[in-house]
């Protein structure tokens, strides 16, 4: 909702276009050397920071809700995006709590009614995707001030029950990382053993065996070996790999056993 | 629903005591000497059989609607239980297209309304639980003939989207087993290696390396050995273990890896 048109239409007659009750929000992890971040959301009318989210269309799928969003808020299409957890709790979001009305007056000149349909209590969907940070774009929009990283180890304190929804889905990214190899888009395409370690060290937020780590990923031949090196002077120069489309696809699908 | 008026009063007012358009659905898996099996039910208003499930409660959260029906549907309290995903595709369920009205009169003298409640899509959370074959109880009801076991390997055609939910059952059960100590209630409070070994190639369907998978156990010190041997003659007699209670509850809720 990028104006305050779209905004009124969203609170007015929403429910003609989506499905109330039901909505997905997204975990959406940022890489970046080194460091694991969240993108998170300062929506006008809460004092808290949240994950960015949305109600379900009535002709999508949940998958699709969760690309739409992630896709609205980073810039970046097809995105790694996967289910983690379903949040349904009573009076989880508890949203007559949660608005500041006279906000709500302030910013979009309606007054919402007892019955209307975004007061109604909603489950949520949690999906997580995983970018390169220097690849996004976030955006906020008409109801929101910010849309911005923060370090995963320093979140502020989240609004509804989105600090479990995150602490959620980093313990599930952190488990899926032994299975499938997620964190492809997060490397150049051809890169060396000391990066991929340094990436899944962030990942699982664990330090990991050296020799171990990279054999296993050879041995399932899910990365390999090319026959050029980085250039960074004449000793040492690190040799390149890169991950083997094929079995990176079926890996991605069907899982295996990183560790 | 176990009798008539039960079963009418849900059909008329259900809406009252549960959240429309929000059901869970559970798999049940049953393990017993070597053999896995899912519990599945036979609806008479179905010609396929499915999953155990129903609606959740407007007074009750998402895992108490899904502990309340795998207890009742097996007579078993406080299994292990875990989400593993949300079905909520559009049409997913078409309970229009699934009830078969006559029979559904048939068995309830009443007429289904196009408004009914019932008739408007749902969206399902599944849920996998593991018992140990022998200690349940199987319970049809009055809406369903049957209530049974069947080989995971031999399933019939399932109703609605169950085919691809217990699909994704077995595969989020066999991912979690690498990290969760899941399979404790199904062996005896003294087990052999050969049996704990049994028990994790059947639930993860592939062999083990038979020497490295209880040494990872009792490296991670989840399961340690007793100084007592099972009876069965003079030679080879094999020893006792048992899971570590603190390190077992530790490990259900944070997870490690276990290969």
């Amino acid at each position: 909702m990028e104006t305050l048109s779209e905004t009124r239409a969203f609170f007015d007659e929403g429910y003609l276009e989506y499905r109330p009750g039901l909505t997905v929000d997204c975990a959406i992890f940022g890489y970046h050397d080194g460091v694991l971040k969240l993108l998170l959301v300062k929506n006008k009318l809460l004092t808290k920071w949240c994950m960015p989210g949305g109600f379900v269309r009535k002709n999508e799928n949940l998958d699709e809700a969760a690309a739409r969003i992630t896709t609205w808020r980073t810039g970046i299409e097809n995105l790694f995006l996967k289910q983690f957890k379903t949040f349904g709790d009573i009076g989880r979001n508890n949203p007559r709590g949660a608005f500041d009305e006279e906000k709500f007056y302030e910013l979009t000149g309606m007054k919402l009614e007892k019955d209307n349909w975004l007061l109604s209590e909603t489950v949520s969907v949690g999906f997580y995707a995983i970018t390169d940070i220097v690849n996004a774009q976030p955006k906020a929009d008409y109801i929101s001030s910010e849309c911005a990283w923060f370090p995963v180890d320093a979140l502020p304190g989240l609004a509804f029950d989105h600090d479990e929804m995150a602490q959620a889905a980093l313990f599930a990214m952190r488990i899926d990382l032994y299975h499938f190899p997620i964190g492809k888009n997060l490397l150049q395409p051809k890169f060396t053993l000391k990066e991929i370690k340094l990436l899944y060290e962030v990942l699982s937020g664990k330090k990991l065996n050296p020799s171990n780590f990279p054999n296993k990923l050879i041995a399932l031949d899910l990365i390999s070996r090319l026959d050029e090196k980085r250039n960074i002077g004449a000793h040492r120069s690190p040799t390149y790999y890169k991950f083997n489309d094929e079995i990176y696809k079926k890996a991605l699908t069907e899982g295996l056993v990183l560790v």
